[in-house]
């Protein structure tokens, strides 16, 4: 139920104080969930953006930084589903350095049909791809009865 | 009590689907608290970071997204204070354009002093800077008072 | 023949060693080339990309960094035509400060059909534009007798 | 004598038409000169720049982009060295697809004493290792009795 990638501090990613610029931390968020959906998914990240045309723009999220990376340090990014919405993915990612966290945040993303802009349920093949991989947060019907929404 | 920019949406700030990369908000934002320390605070944001050696990291954000800014389009941003602790910073953002809201975030800032890595209590001089823009949440004393700390 | 910009030098343009990391100077220079459409060619940079469909990639750069800028700076950024070929613009940028240059670029951008996604020539309203704002080079017909294409 | 990569064009790396932003391939270029460091010199990057204070700053570039890179593909990075001269490194640098050559570039680096802000002779670790992995130019001595320098 937990996707994990390591990822190497570049120099581009640091600021003049020699550590993470924050920003950077989202585009590395932003590579994990798109290797998830290559690699656990295997459903092809640039196929469902530039083929089915949905795109996932983020509309929340939540994010502390508990401590600062440094250049040349390997970190852990992990990735986990809190919850399926009917139009709404909601992670749990987090960034983790020899035992010690360094970032935690709660994102959500939104599957919207770039075509026309706005919001669509999420696909079929997407849906299933994600109950497969597991939701930490319970299954969607579960939640539905609980009567979260999105 | 609030401090208020225009910023134009450039071709570098946007992504395949031809609207602001989420990540390239926060750039923006820390740019406006940049001017905030220039313009409103009169400290000088380099002078702060480079001359004092006090760095300003985020260490918490709660971000809304709540419609897409486009290319070509001339946002407004705006800042208020909403606390002073004794070595935070908690900031309302906000990105909107004619009237309409596109990004609303809170962000937490710390003082950090750059040579030893951890946080050190506002300097006077930016203390008393902030304080004379106003903060919306209250003064210092009244926060105090009713025993909230950072 | 020459538009000019101030740029201060921000903390998200500067690396660990708290100079201008190179690929920002780029980002910098396109967002040049944009307020030149906006303000000395009054074309409306997101109207040529978004509304034509015309895009302006770079297909040759030719760079020297002198010196390194740094946070807080506020530099000079300068533009000149070098040439109009029959899609190509070729453009002299550069960034000093105080009288000293920090760096010298040439630059090829080829107007693009966007949907095509080939060049295409440029479209007579750009190329008016330009030849009223003036090209070191000489005139377009003067190069052409001198044999010059792209 | 030639040290490549495999990279993944990401979302992160794309501009509103869909393709690579030019100054994204300097970033990914970096990324390549990193993993040189790391796993061909075995010098680690890292180490050179903050436990030696050695930079590496561009200098000079000549950069042509011959076709565009599209989200989701795999290209290859390739380096090679041209020539090591006291200070500088020169180097040559592909990106390419399936045979087809996207970039190709030109590269000076400058080592540079990062306390003193100033060049500095290539460290004899750095000289070595790079010796060691092959200079396409030619030797340092062989160019040194041609009468090139840096």
């Amino acid at each position: 139920m937990k996707f994990e990638r390591e990822q190497l501090i570049r120099f581009s990613h640091c600021d003049p104080a020699g550590i993470v610029f924050f920003p950077q931390y989202f585009v590395l968020f932003n590579g994990l969930v798109e290797d998830w959906f290559d690699d656990a998914l295997a459903l092809g990240y640039a196929r469902v953006v530039v083929g089915q045309r949905i795109g996932l723009p983020t509309v929340a999220l939540n994010c502390e930084f508990l401590r600062p990376s440094h250049m040349g340090e390997r970190v852990q990014l992990g990735l986990a589903v809190h919850r399926l919405g009917r139009s709404s993915i909601t992670l749990d990612l987090v960034c983790h350095h020899d035992g010690q966290e360094r970032v935690r945040m709660r994102q959500v993303l939104v599957t919207t049909a770039l075509d026309e802009g706005h919001a669509t349920p999420i696909p079929d093949s997407i849906r299933a791809a994600i109950e497969r991989f597991g939701i930490a947060g319970g299954s969607d019907a579960a939640q539905r009865l609980r009567g979260e929404r999105a």
